[in-house]
């Protein structure tokens, strides 16, 4: 089992922001800056594309930690952010590009890729929060939840299904085929964010996702808009999402 | 046309409640004890079968005064808190408790009640706006909100569309036919709650008057759980989405 080794440090607006290593795997953590006994931690996922500090991850970062006092930790997923791509990374971003310069659908090939990366990426967070669990302001008995739209759903809904340690989930904006049969294993507490007018994943089967979850509270949160006009205030309902289930 | 007449001033937690009539309508303003000049007005409607103080209303209202630094104003529906029943409330009303002892559905009988209902409440709810506005801690020219569901709803949606000083509304839990006519002529931001497993409004329903407004900005906020188990964090939520609208 690999460690956490931290390689960067920086402070801004309150916020302690940490690179670290776990083994090959690339993250970063960020903290209250005044310092943090045992807080809970939130896991964030980034969507494709992006890479663990695009600045939307950083924004949500943020969010949690000025806004609710939590440890919020995110990883590079496999061939994102500097990591190596397989033959089969390249084979389908290529395949994903030719279909977005021809107007075809995105869709399938989005599926069925960020399928096979959350293969690949569910053991890579599960060693990166074994790692995480060992520093002494998260600690191994407190709680964790995990935060991921787009792929980071494809990767968190698995990941959540399988991880115990999991408690409180914020998903959204990713279609139901396969991954529905997934979410009828997880039972926490979910928020589940989609677009009304989402031109890539239609609106019965954003429901359709939503409806597969077995919690008992879940929340749905749809806007108006497509696929990428998501409001910035969600990030601040995930804040109080997790405030409420993670304290 | 009728002022404000104040007939009995309390306080408590920092709210100051003061029960007023216009004319023979019979209302009640909640507003931040400290003073508050020109803040803006939410106009809050109640659900049928209760009245302006029902426990949830003064529970919004004191959420709303105090996250939030708004005038929360509420009137009594006609033919409740006490206002005279006609003899058509009174036929309505035996109908629907007729079909509740026998287990037969409710919902035709509410929307018919409650869309009557809202044809005598709506020029009510204009008359007590031009009333408060009177007020020189409101003044003409404030924003004004709107905040009702059930009920609230079916009096809120004809009152929105056809007066132009509400800029913002929350509604939810109502049947679409035929609300989602006079939904359509609806600009304003909206934010509307339904459960995703009620008992009486099938989910398709409740979706479709979301789907109704023509509005730009709208969110639609499905929790799981049955008719009268809405979440509370959802008034919260409310008082976070008219400071969005008003301030």
């Amino acid at each position: 089992m690999h460690s956490v080794h931290f390689t960067a440090e920086t402070t801004s607006n309150g916020v302690l922001e940490r690179e670290f290593t776990v083994g090959e795997l690339t993250g970063v953590l960020w903290s209250p800056a005044s310092g943090s006994d045992r807080a809970p931690l939130v896991l964030l996922g980034h969507g494709g594309g992006t890479h663990k500090k695009w600045p939307g991850m950083v924004g949500r970062a943020h969010a949690l930690v000025t806004g609710g006092g939590f440890h919020v930790a995110a990883i590079d997923a496999p061939g994102h952010g500097g990591r190596p791509r397989t033959a089969h990374d390249e084979q389908e971003i290529a395949v994903m590009q030719q279909a977005m310069a021809a107007g075809e659908p995105v869709g399938p090939i989005v599926v069925r890729y960020n399928l096979h990366l959350a293969e690949r990426a569910v053991p890579e967070w599960r060693a990166t929060l074994d790692a995480l669990q060992e520093l002494p302001e998260i600690g191994a008995d407190g709680p964790v939840g995990y935060y991921g739209l787009n792929m980071g759903t494809a990767i968190g809904v698995p990941l959540t299904a399988t991880e115990p340690r999991i408690t409180a989930a914020v998903f959204g904006l990713f279609w139901p085929d396969p991954l529905a049969e997934t979410a009828k294993q997880i039972t926490i507490p979910i928020e589940f964010a989609l677009q009304w007018d989402d031109e890539h994943i239609p609106r019965e089967s954003g429901l359709a996702l939503f409806d597969a979850f077995a919690s008992k509270e879940k929340t749905l949160h749809a806007n108006a808009g497509m696929h990428k006009e998501l409001p910035r205030f969600e990030a601040d309902s995930a804040v109080r999402f997790f405030a409420r289930h993670l304290a």
